[in-house]
């Protein structure tokens, strides 16, 4: 097994995935924090890293490097119960680690990310929109797990995972999670699972617009 | 082997990568053709099939159905060298496949979408951001092709699959390809592999807004 080492953002719940993967699997790593409103993603050596100056990144090796959340989820419970081997099963999990992206984020984390941050009040247009998308993607998840436990067949899964990231806070975004009471009772699931940590924190206060560096100002 | 059922719409890159697929696989299939623009995915029996009422579906079995464009390719090219087996290119190739649907389809798809469809003018604002965005994924995608044939390893993919669905026709959505030489190769790369088909159409003149029915409108 090689030395992980974890770049990670404390606030964001793409990194928090993977933290929780890791506890879940038992394995240690190496955390490097990383300050995302501090400039710490606008470096060059960041740059070497991830051209994209994004997190989580996943060092994996001297010089070697994996990017985006639910890949590195892929990577760390690949020969594990969090990674179903069938390939329908796979797929599905596939389905479900783009649609996390696409579609539940935006609504979801990036509403999370605006409001906590400042960037947009909660009665701006573009809030209104996201979060109309929002209510038809947790209707969605709502509708798919009424009669099922897991997103994808019938164990827990990395699919699981990087769904709950931004749903679990979902009301951070201003949702009323009540209305989706299969969204609650899954929550609850996941909660539930042995290695389960809770271990998000919300945006600080100097991430308002401008009172850092980063690639979102 | 399942018989395989492709629910697919000519215009959609989403479904012509798993038509590429398909054919370098050699696996023979049933094409259901759904017009998108003409009420097909709005009907009961679509939404029990897909929900989201997306294109491609790949029906395997009685009652049983692949959603996702890059999650059906996860599927097919299980156990075949179209998807590598080791973790690191395995967590590498959906890294690709979720950037694909992210960032890559929505500023070269969503905007090929809009202009053919007219949608969008090619001076609207909105087309200039996505436009805007576009060159940035592109850069991107050439800086990683600079010193590579494939997206991934050393082995054509289905990342290469997924990616090449909506950047071959980039000029569609009017993208200079000249610009970006690392693409220009990769893309003449895709297209000698055995199997390759070109088949792709460009959307109808009824698909204008209004002129049908569809979950566009």
């Amino acid at each position: 097994m090689p030395d992980l080492r974890l770049y990670d953002y404390t606030a964001s719940a793409n990194c928090y995935k993977v933290r929780l993967l890791l506890a879940q699997l038992g394995r240690s790593y190496e955390r490097i924090p990383v300050d995302i409103f501090d400039g710490d993603t606008l470096t060059d050596e960041y740059r070497r890293i991830n051209p994209f100056r994004s997190t989580p990144v996943l060092g994996i090796a001297d010089d070697r490097y994996l990017l985006e959340s639910n890949a590195i989820l892929v990577y760390l419970a690949d020969s594990t119960p969090f990674l179903p081997s069938a390939a329908v099963e796979r797929s599905e999990v596939v389905r479900w680690l783009i649609y996390e992206q696409t579609d539940v984020m935006p609504a979801t984390g990036g509403l999370r990310f605006r409001l906590q941050t400042g960037r947009l009040s909660p009665d701006h247009p573009d809030a209104a929109r996201r979060k109309n998308a929002g209510h038809e993607v947790l209707g969605f998840l709502d509708d798919h797990l009424a009669d099922r436990d897991v997103l994808v067949g019938t164990g827990y899964s990395i699919a699981d995972i990087a769904v709950y990231g931004y749903v679990h806070v979902a009301d951070e975004a201003g949702y009323e999670l009540d209305r989706w009471p299969a969204i609650q009772s899954w929550l609850r699931h996941v909660a539930e699972q042995p290695g389960y940590i809770h271990d998000l924190q919300p945006y600080p206060p100097n991430a308002r617009a401008g009172a850092g560096r980063s690639i979102y100002d």
